[in-house]
């Protein structure tokens, strides 16, 4: 074999994940991995745990990440909550909407499907009416913000309507977790899931998650056991639980530096403050918005229904997608992001996510993309 | 909220992992983050694969690391292989074995159980008599390393027997993997996993796994739905197959920067050589034994079972456990292991584990615990 280390470039993430990582995470990341029940690195959990109920905006005593990526996250909540033959109205607009739907019947559960145009917000009215339907309904799960499509939903309004029919409420917040507003115990969230590597501009391979008191009871209340070990939370809820940074009972090895990384995101995150961060990402979507208006991309998503982190545009007629993602990638070495699911080949996904989301980069993309496309 | 950076001590790690990672590693680790499809990551994923598959010493095509911590590679494996209602042989001489059997029983599987002494090897003949009274079953699974008690088992013939009853092997290589001999072709194991915090000494978080051919034939073969979607190999196999260096199908977003230090790690294994490594981890066994013998500190398990890497010895009498080992932190920056199980509290496990097993790390060891064991 001739192999010889891995010497990657410095790339742009302007992608649907990973993002851009400031040095500092980096830094952090690359510290002197220390024992997962060392006291010092129990109380940098307990430090992150406070961190994110901040981002989350939750007092929830159950706030944690998974030692996995987001996709385990969304499996987190699936499987600790909903039991066989339990009844989930699921909210598809998008690729993850569709996964969700997965995961309901992988743990024996009932999905129930809202199905939504691809490229729009969940349509509350669409929601209630199934709810008037399937009064049995026990949960209500949507996606919060689209990834394969670049739609934002209301959250506080779906999570409001759940409530009515007496529904446990679960989020997909991957990508909008630091990038658009998102409240949730003012809006009633149970259950939600993110990743790491989006707005949080962390390095991918940790979930956050965080469960309300009801979304506890629940998980305490089955009557089978969690068919995951791994993802079993009340069996890691004994290892993140502890706040006293005494004793922890041993579940499985942390991701010790990945922990350390996302210790320091987050602390940049509480540092800038919520609602500058999510002013930045909707002034940077402005600016690219205005750019891609100017080159004639147009958007998919109607404008009061865009995410500003994830701006999926239709490729022009005529141009070759794969050509062009790769120009921009060898000459600038600046990442977009290709379509998924239904958009695949039709669409491209540019990312403004946390550290990814400043001026330098807007600039970067639009002149690059210019260049690209009178190329053809 | 007062919180700062974390910054953790350099500490000598010697429990039973993490272990020492050697600045190489934790360099490859903060190099700059690029996207999960980029063609010169799909590449290094690639290499990756060649790297495991030398330190596997197997030629499986599905050889990879699971995006998640070893308890997550090996629901990895009996996940994707057990179907509801097959049987499974499951040795159980220490905490892993145990937890083998509850993953069987989570994925509705019938555990037969081996039950052997704790700190002893799987015992071949107890395996056999199991086998006879079970002509029904589908599996043999046992540790090769018992990370809880420091037992070696004998895989080859563990194994060689469970083929004449024509079941499959699932072998728990967490703590073996580059420490000691092992050779899954040679030794017809057909699922393997490890992880990445113990003697291969990169960061924690990451699961290597491999699959025979026969493994599978028999994933592809089931006619039931694998219950974890995160974990699903007929989906992650699509996403780690592609040998060309192009197209690779989204599965996850894989941890980039982890895999970038687990490259690097691999890359050392392989120019140390394997051998070289099995050498090398009992030269530093052999001047730790004698020096815990010097010290009159006895091992649990008997010499000609003993993983040189993982040295579970007994807490000598009227010793204070807790207080030792905050007193090797807190005045050597030195971490070893408790006691796990049946043996928390009675026992402390001293790692030699990859980076970690080199002299400087043995002495420091024995003078350290002989001034904590004076000051009682």
């Amino acid at each position: 074999m001739s192999i010889s280390s891995f010497n990657p470039p410095r790339r742009t993430l302007m992608g649907p994940g990973p993002s851009d990582i400031s040095p500092q995470v980096l830094q952090a990341l690359s510290k002197p991995t220390i024992g997962h029940l060392d006291p010092l690195f129990v109380n940098m959990m307990d430090e992150v745990k406070s961190l994110l109920q901040y981002a989350f905006q939750t007092k929830n005593e159950i706030t944690m990440a998974v030692s996995a990526p987001g996709s385990a996250g969304m499996e987190t909540c699936f499987v600790n909550l909903v039991e066989p033959g339990e009844k989930v109205i699921v909210c598809i607009n998008g690729v993850f909407g569709a996964r969700m739907k997965e995961n309901v019947e992988r743990v024996g559960g009932i999905a129930i499907t809202v199905d939504g145009e691809w490229g729009r917000a969940v349509s509350p009215s669409q929601l209630e009416d199934t709810l008037k339907q399937h009064s049995d309904a026990k949960f209500v799960a949507f996606v919060h913000a689209e990834t394969s499509t670049g739609a934002l939903s209301d959250a506080q309004t779906l999570c409001a309507i759940a409530k009515q029919y007496g529904c446990i409420t679960i989020v997909d917040a991957v990508t909008s977790l630091g990038g658009v507003e998102l409240r949730v115990d003012d809006w009633q969230i149970d259950a939600i899931y993110s990743g790491s590597q989006k707005c949080l501009s962390c390095v991918p391979g940790l979930s956050p998650v965080s469960f309300s008191p009801s979304a506890v009871d629940k998980i305490k209340s089955r009557t089978t056991k969690v068919q995951s070990w791994f993802l079993d939370q009340t069996l890691v809820m004994d290892y993140w639980a502890n706040n006293s940074g005494g004793k922890r009972s041993y579940h499985h090895t942390a991701p010790v530096n990945s922990l350390y990384a996302l210790h320091e995101s987050l602390l940049h995150l509480y540092r800038e403050g919520l609602e500058t961060a999510w002013a930045r990402h909707a002034d940077q979507h402005q600016a690219l918005a205005q750019g891609l208006a100017d080159l004639g991309i147009e958007f998919i998503v109607p404008e009061a229904e865009r995410l500003p982190q994830l701006n999926a545009v239709y490729i022009p007629e005529g141009v070759d997608d794969v050509a062009v993602r790769s120009y921009l990638l060898n000459e600038f070495n600046l990442e977009i992001g290709a379509g998924l699911g239904a958009f695949a080949g039709k669409a491209w996904r540019i990312g403004l996510m946390g550290y990814s989301a400043k001026s330098e980069n807007v600039l970067l993309c639009i002149a690059a993309l210019k260049q690209a496309l009178n190329k053809r």
